[in-house]
């Protein structure tokens, strides 16, 4: 006989590491049990039944039924209590948990087995009819939500369940749920129950067998509910990893005031340092902490705000102990910042979740950084906790803070929330996530205020640049969701008073509408009137502005501890796409060891210079063009010193002109009459010219070497000013590393040919300073045909570098330009998993770009290779290059971190 | 030792089939010396000296002085005389001779070996001082000009020589060369070489193995000069290739009345019959007879066509018979009728050259069809014997060409534009579609000349007899169209400047008004002013017209042989480009065995179809673009059920709706309003629907199956109207084979989608009507992502159709419609050998397409793979397609010949 699969796995049992299995709540369950910590007995349905249960008709696998039965019947054991027994019945949660943790997406139902009979013995049991009732409405409202889906109908309506409740607590004459009485409650699970069958025609079920199973399919089902699939696309979350089922002994925080729940992490996820850090309720459900129905108590006095908070740590001394205690034992076993739930239930420690806790970008640097210090990870693990994009955060503004002050000063302070989400942001008021969304694609910047949010409003949250709201704690929806976005976030903030309806907020005798600007500290929870400018980050200011000494600021310390040991452990190198010496300066400050992509053409609208290119293009003899050019080397010549100057010695790869001349004529009727003016010509000559300039088809029309084909007096102006700056540069002393990139190379033909050109000035120039300098010249890769011949190319090129943004372009045959009507479509429908111009599609450009590389260092073996596109400074994109072997990436100054940190990586996880 | 590299063969031991060592004219004088036919004694230089000598800075190999004295002495022997020796010399020619014919390009020496010492000896040989000095100063002219250089300086110059000579001719008072005297032609010797003195201060060498190095060198150097170089990239000759050099002793034409000179063919190179064919001069030297300067005189009675002319049949009864004995040698030895050179000195017969005859389509025909008749080649060898694209000429109308010769000489030629769609027409101009519509209706002829044309034109380009355009290439919309209609078109006309609003056209001066007429040779591209008449072609009223019997035309019976031996000799198959039940009709006719595209937007314009069309586009819900689509289902209906029923289960894939939606919108404010009114919106709506629409690069835009991802309603209702339509002709008991072609596919999730979407309505539609068909999805593979991922492709596609005009615009980054303004410096600069879109990149993008059959077929083994680009009818695509294994290639019908030979000739090839 085979044996038989196993679904189904004991909280003592299960693999406490294989969170792929059991999902990261399960997981976390099994090893906290069987680490000996206070965990409720349970079990957890693997994730195979979830994938089961989705491809087959929402059928379950045929052993999973005797499995269930027989896990429950030993937790009836444990619990020496019987699951639908009169007397002495077992209740019992129903927790989803999939491998990546998506924070309330997801269903559970909570105090599963009350019924008509059971609730008897639960009263006698608890000795406590008003909270036996309690539990029942709660479970029998959950229940009707969750699994039977009565729910609000439309925008307009609202919870059913919540109206029965408002209407009973008027008619009781309360203000507070917890002012009902027990019959009031009873009555409660009756109407509520009546509610069911009058919207679904069916009786709540009584039997806890039958409602088991209905909670189980219902968070299966969740899985593959509208806000989770948003959720899983936009954290590119694989649809097929599905979740797992944890049903576990109910514990309780609500039974009165020796008993509570919250939720703490073993270090500040905001700023990092090293306390215990969380929020709780006497006298709550877990539910309350997090659906911010209740404001939640700072867990100990490191995080007091005020006076009339009570602490866990001062309330339950002997539980926050043990919870301190608890705190080392995990990180010792995870060596990683954890998150954990808990409830106490008569001053009893329960834990209901560890999981590693979600942190800002300045936590994780921090964390990291002293996990080194005190011997937990060493620093390749440390590399490899910081999720390379935050660094992003790093570098973004923060507040003027005088400017901020003075705000301040002047009575511009609204009111003060939980600073749930650091930096700084400031932009117009919007009351809803589709506002937000519309709103952003117009306006400079949006702040969406919410009473509190829900997983509908993601979309809206990820186009504002803050988020303030009216309730919830630290742990909140808008605070877990604005911490992983990265975006600022004032939560809990209960002096405001919203109005969606007349779209504005009140707070005090302030009144803000939709569209008025306010500004939010997320690091302080400030929320202030108006617009105010912020100011660079310490990182800026110590690296590029130097305004900031690098003593004074202990998070440019950790940052650059950070950037140290990910260059010992990259192989890649990393450039930068930069057309200034000022451009240059700032990336090498950032890391960059060469210029990867310098775009001539955004040199030619620099000051006056625009006007002899449009004397270029609207000359129409040689002589013409090559006089105005005449007028243009100077100035190029000029750049160029000054980049390799900056850049000493280091390579700089130069591109030579790339756009369609159409660019750079003027576009509407007064820029035309001013062009002809300035240049004394009529507005006819240059409407003829733009009409013949005209392009179907711009990105696919007359540019790239194209153009130095058809005019190669203009390579040649470009290599005479390349070449004379090198030698210039290079006769004072300096070494220079010139590296001439030809665009839009399709046939070997089109390199050779202006190949020829440069080296033909290349060699006059040389004789004529008598000098001679070393100097590439090489190929951008950004057709496929270039690719798809790259061993040919390779017999002329020096390097390659390929452009993935227009290789993407030509790969999929879709402009960027033109995409936006059906991108959409495209991630909704999961034709695509991510948009392929953010992260570089591998399967397809990729490859692509893996078949270039192989047939170009078949003929050289050591030819130079990298990418200069935007995927440049994208993480999974910078870990292909890595993997296929380049040379370098090259991004924008400001994501070089983020390339260095991917580099390494890359090259850790190889 | 080591043998000694032989370059340099005699006749009678050079391998005469060796024409890429020998040259072609070297070959055939060895092989007819060898078969003993009278050749002058002589020996030819490889080409292999060529290659070394403009490799190796004009240097020669070191072991050639050796070999050519060796076989000069040898030759001495055989003619009895001695090079330079003043009694008895010898005189020779050199001349160049590639493998490949490169007639008039290189250049040649005649009469070399005379000085002012061997004149005497030649003339006291031929007794004939006249004819001595006559020799001696075309000598010294021709050596002046082909070895010294010395020309007309300038277009304005005359020739110095010519200068010299009719200065001589007007100062003895006589009209003619041969009216000059000996005395006088040796003055002219002497002043001919005092020209050249006076330009160079050299010495004419006297010493003739100073002329003979000379004159090879300037042979080999002649390879090289710029109209060689022209002619080779006209013709695809490859410019390693090189001439070789051929040094023959001398025979005269020219010593009196008893002396000819002619060129002959073996078969009638016009019309392919069966006759010596041929013309000759009396007394003259074969220059004579290319020149021009006297019109020479038919060989026989067979082209006799007037009385005064006398054949060489009756003046030189005994030297014509020879040659028409040596015609049956040369044909029976190469089997392929010949092009001769002859000279007759003193009534002996002289052979100087034999080569394969050029020949018209209508020659190669009957002489391939006739020479199986006679035995002297098989099926096979004929079918290889025609150039595939020489078909062409066979279907399209034609001129009278001494007619249209006539206006070209009248001056009448405008300007010469793309040979986009060949053929002869002639009618009167138009300049919008409608016009050409409504003008059609009540005028014999008319010419569509518009700047470019659009979808919306079609009615019109089918109404005229001839289209003009002044923009776009081989693959603009016009050119695909007019293929496809079989219409005559020349394309991207960029002398011709259009007004549209004044209705007429200029070129250079001439000024073309709506209404006058104007002939198009779509053959070559010219563009001529006036009316020519043409006739049409005789296999088309055979075959398609009826309106001549196939026993009148022995055209089509050769033809329709021609046809029969290919068919049975290819292994791909050839489908059609057609789009309704006509063109289905006539390409089978044709020999189609399928439909391998059918584009149902071409569909969508014929009668007031537009309108739904348009209604589609404007609706705001999915109601309204429902409603406008069920208009369409009953008219796409009855198109497809024509096409079944014609094909008659042949396979037939249609295409799912690909042109981006802007395309069926009215252009200008005049159509917007009527179409406004017509379908009762505001003329704001639909301007705002036209900005809406708008692209920046249309190509890489909203189209293909982006379209129907975004709005499913279209491909259901196209889904819904095949699969009825194969369903109710499955019920009239008729077979069908519709296959579905999704466009544009970049992600098999594109194609899963549109997939599912297309097999619920086949699902549904069969169910209802209570039949079941067999029906294939496929996709056509026309970005390169889809070839790149062609076995995640193979996976849900039953077939691959390679779009190869899309798919070479995405792989070389490059849009038809664009590149116009570096097309011709490409060509010019030898970066491209051709054009793209004519001949399929086999480098490129035809690697490409090999990487994708291959990924496909490694899930799929028997995928079934075709092209359905413009390609498809193209020689040298055709058998790239059959040596990668693919299926079919599909083309519009009148390049269905062409494939069908296209294809037999690779299979033979293989």
């Amino acid at each position: 006989m085979m044996s038989e699969k196993t679904y189904v796995f004991h909280f003592q049992d299960g693999d406490g590491d294989n969170k792929a299995l059991l999902g990261g709540k399960g997981a976390g369950l099994c090893k906290m049990a069987q680490m000996g910590l206070p965990v409720p007995p349970g079990f957890t349905i693997s994730t195979d039944v979830c994938s089961y249960f989705n491809d087959n008709n929402h059928f379950y696998p045929k052993e999973l039924n005797n499995q269930v039965n027989k896990n429950l019947l030993k937790l009836e054991d444990e619990m020496g209590a019987k699951f639908g027994n009169a007397k002495n019945p077992l209740l019992v949660s129903v927790r989803s948990g999939a491998a990546i943790s998506m924070p309330g997406m997801m269903d559970t139902v909570l105090n599963l087995g009350l019924n008509d009979e059971t609730i008897k013995g639960f009263i006698s049991i608890t000795g406590n009819a008003r909270f036996a009732y309690d539990c029942y409405r709660r479970f029998v409202s959950m229940y009707g939500d969750v699994v039977l889906d009565v729910k609000a109908e439309g925008k307009d309506d609202i919870d059913p369940f919540e109206e029965i409740l408002e209407k009973k607590k008027a008619e009781k004459g309360v203000a507070k749920d917890n002012e009902l009485q027990s019959d009031d409650l009873k009555e409660l699970v009756a109407e509520f129950k009546k509610k069911i069958k009058d919207r679904l025609n069916i009786d709540f079920p009584e039997d806890p067998m039958e409602q088991l199973w209905g909670a189980i399919g219902a968070v299966f089902g969740s899985w593959d509910n509208e806000r989770a699939n948003a959720y899983r696309k936009l954290n590119s979350i694989p649809d097929d990893m599905g979740t797992a089922v944890n049903i576990q002994s109910m514990v309780f925080g609500n039974m009165g005031d020796d008993c509570a729940t919250g939720v703490a992490f073993t270090r500040n996820p905001a700023n990092g340092e090293n306390f215990l850090y969380g929020e709780y309720l006497i006298n709550a459900q877990g539910e309350d902490v997090v659906a911010g129905t209740r404001t939640p108590q700072p867990i100990n006095k490191t995080q007091k705000t005020r006076d009339d908070q009570v602490t866990l740590e001062k309330a339950m001394p002997e539980s926050y102990k043990e919870l301190e205690k608890i705190r080392n034992i995990l990180e010792t076993n995870y060596s990683d910042m954890q998150d954990m739930e808990f409830t106490i239930q008569k001053n009893k420690l329960f834990m209901l979740q560890t999981r590693s806790g979600k942190r800002t970008a300045f936590a994780a640097l921090k964390i990291a950084v002293d996990m080194v210090n005190e011997g937990l990870i060493d620093t390749k693990e440390a590399i490899l906790r910081i999720e390379p994009a935050q660094l992003n955060q790093f570098l973004r503004p923060t507040f003027d803070y005088i400017k901020k002050q003075e705000a301040i000063d002047a009575g511009k302070l609204l009111t003060k929330g939980l600073n749930a989400g650091p930096g700084a942001a400031t932009g117009q008021v919007v009351f809803n996530a589709p506002d937000a969304e519309e709103w952003a694609t117009r306006v400079q910047s949006v702040i969406l205020v919410r009473i509190e949010t829900s997983p509908e409003d993601i979309k809206g949250m990820n186009a504002a640049s803050g988020i303030l709201t009216a309730r919830g704690g630290m742990t909140s929806h808008a605070a877990l969701v604005a911490r992983q976005m990265g975006k600022v976030c004032v939560a809990g903030c209960g002096a405001l008073e919203i109005n969606y309806k007349a779209r504005q907020m009140k707070v005090g005798d302030t009144i803000i509408k939709e569209g008025d600007w306010i500004t939010l500290d997320g690091t302080t929870g400030e929320v202030i009137a108006g617009k105010i400018d912020t100011q660079p980050s310490q990182i800026i200011r110590v690296l590029i502005e130097g305004s900031l000494k690098p003593e004074d600021s202990p998070l440019y310390q950790d940052y650059s501890k950070l950037i140290k040991w990910a260059n010992e452990h990259r192989r890649l190198h990393i450039h930068t796409n930069a057309d200034t010496p000022q451009q240059c300066l700032e990336a090498i400050k950032l890391g960059s060891e060469g210029v990867g992509l310098c775009r001539t053409e955004h040199m030619f609208f620099e000051g006056d210079r625009i006007n002899s290119v449009r004397e270029m293009i609207l000359a129409d003899n040689i002589e013409g063009k090559e006089k105005a050019l005449a007028k243009l080397l100077p100035m190029q010549k000029e750049d160029f010193k000054g980049i390799f100057s900056v850049m000493d010695g280091k390579p700089v790869t130069i591109r030579t002109l790339d756009p369609p001349l159409h660019e750079f004529l003027p576009q509407n009727n007064k820029d035309i009459e001013i062009v002809a003016r300035e240049l004394g010509v009529s507005v006819d000559t240059i409407k003829t010219k733009i009409s013949f300039l005209h392009e179907t088809n711009p990105m696919l029309g007359h540019r790239g070497c194209r153009l130095g084909i058809v005019f190669p007096e203009i390579t040649k102006m470009q290599a005479r000013a390349i070449i004379e700056a090198a030698c210039e540069i290079a006769k004072e002393g300096k070494k220079v590393m010139p590296e001439i990139m030809i665009p839009l190379v399709g046939d070997v033909n089109e390199l050779k040919n202006q190949k020829a050109v440069i080296q033909n000035v290349a060699k006059e120039v040389m004789e004529r300073l008598d000098i001679s300098i070393d100097y590439k010249i090489g190929t951008m890769i950004e057709v496929p045909r270039c690719a798809l011949t790259a061993d040919h190319v390779a017999r002329e090129a020096d390097f390659f570098s390929f452009g993935t943004n227009d290789l993407t372009q030509t790969v999929y045959g879709i402009s960027r330009d033109d995409s936006a009507k059906f991108l959409e479509a495209y991630i909704d429908e999961s034709i695509w998993e991510n948009d392929p111009f953010e992260k570089l599609d591998q399967e397809g450009v990729g490859f692509l770009i893996k078949t270039a590389v192989e047939k170009g260092r078949s003929i050289k073996p050591d030819l130079s290779i990298g990418i200069c596109g935007e995927h440049g400074g994208e993480p999974s994109s910078v870990e292909f290059c890595h993997r296929i072997g380049l040379n370098y990436v090259s991004c924008s100054a400001f994501r070089i971190p983020i390339a260095i940190l991917s580099a390494a990586q890359a090259n850790l996880k190889d």
